[in-house]
């Protein structure tokens, strides 16, 4: 595996909007070159036999590496960290521990954060009966998350302190998610001035263009129903 | 940080037949030298203003490496793989690629596997309303990712082929703490014969027998009210 523009083939499932956008923000900030295909997930388009065909999990994001499908977003930046360490997606660890810690970040957004705001913005996930019951508990375990975001952000302007990482971005998904869910983030003024800091990162901004441009190449989405 | 039996201060927070049984197994494997205390979830000690000190997200698996916490299972399984190469908790990558498909899988087993079997165990942690619609939906989730499973464990004994690695024993928990749901595993022949191969695995007899001595120091566990 080749770093840089010597790696040929890359290409992102995605999504704009849905946590993909997280990844299309990593593949700008690297530089990368890339393709990409919308996977319409309001028609049902991840479950189909050519979607399954690339990934058998029927999820997006999923990025095709050199003809090699590689699930699960937190894993995805995981690899272009290694694959373009020029692009500081993280701060370089000092040792096997910060990394680990780093690696933490990861599992505790994608496996904590994220189902908890997924509970808020697609109830009928969790439950075969009353949504609303599922939603309200969303909202009560995104609380003390936002908490602890709240408190780590008083001090420092980035996740990580002086600096932008993806880490960043994977948060700002996850509570501008919660909001769209009309979760109420006034309590929270540091996540307010951190949303304004990640929206206006040249790499988001391209990724919002990104976005943009596939959403043009189809003639808009469908809408939601 | 160094490698091995150089690393003089490990200690694991842990609860007998919790997912931190798939970090005693990993610990076990690395034949590391570490302590170990229970943390008594059923009487909500992971919320004391103690354990709060050690880990603020109130959550076990919780290693303490030197001093700085380490929380997240799969973290802790990345960070012990890199510290112990030896152990061969996972099959040497061959690439950034494979050793990112590898992270994929952990990411899977704790962003997907885990909250599906968590919304069998644990409903109300999904709803403010009545967990046995959590339940049922959480079953219908578990079915296709048991398939999935299934499936790879048909032309092959382990998860990566031919050698065990420390992702064979999280799927284990994953699938047999289900079961403890009253999820039937009769329909997955592949997965019971799985079993009986993790189960007899050193490192998990180990693990065993490990939390065996843990429950015996401190009189028994309490019973779950």
């Amino acid at each position: 595996m080749a770093q840089g523009n010597d790696m040929t083939d890359m290409k992102l499932y995605h999504l704009p909007g849905a946590c993909s956008r997280v990844t299309l923000t990593a593949l700008e900030q690297c530089g990368a070159d890339y393709t990409d295909e919308i996977v319409l997930l309001m028609r049902g388009a991840q479950h189909s036999p050519q979607y399954r065909a690339i990934n058998p999990k029927g999820k997006i994001p999923c990025l095709i590496v050199d003809g090699q499908a590689l699930a699960e977003n937190a894993a995805i930046l995981s690899f272009l960290n290694m694959e373009y360490p020029a692009a500081a997606l993280f701060p370089q660890p000092g040792d096997a521990l910060e990394a680990a810690r780093q690696t933490a970040d990861l599992f505790a957004l994608s496996a904590s954060f994220h189902p908890s705001v997924r509970a808020m913005m697609m109830p009928v996930r969790w439950t075969t009966g009353n949504p609303e019951e599922v939603r309200e508990k969303g909202r009560q375990l995104v609380h003390p998350l936002l908490q602890q975001l709240e408190t780590r952000l008083a001090t420092q302007p980035w996740w990580y302190g002086g600096e932008w990482s993806i880490i960043d971005s994977y948060a700002h998904w996850n509570y501008t998610t919660a909001q769209k869910g009309q979760f109420d983030l006034s309590p929270y003024p540091n996540i307010a001035q951190h949303q304004k800091r990640v929206e206006a990162h040249p790499a988001y901004q391209r990724a919002l263009a990104r976005e943009q441009a596939a959403v043009d190449a189809i003639g808009g989405l469908p809408d939601v129903a």
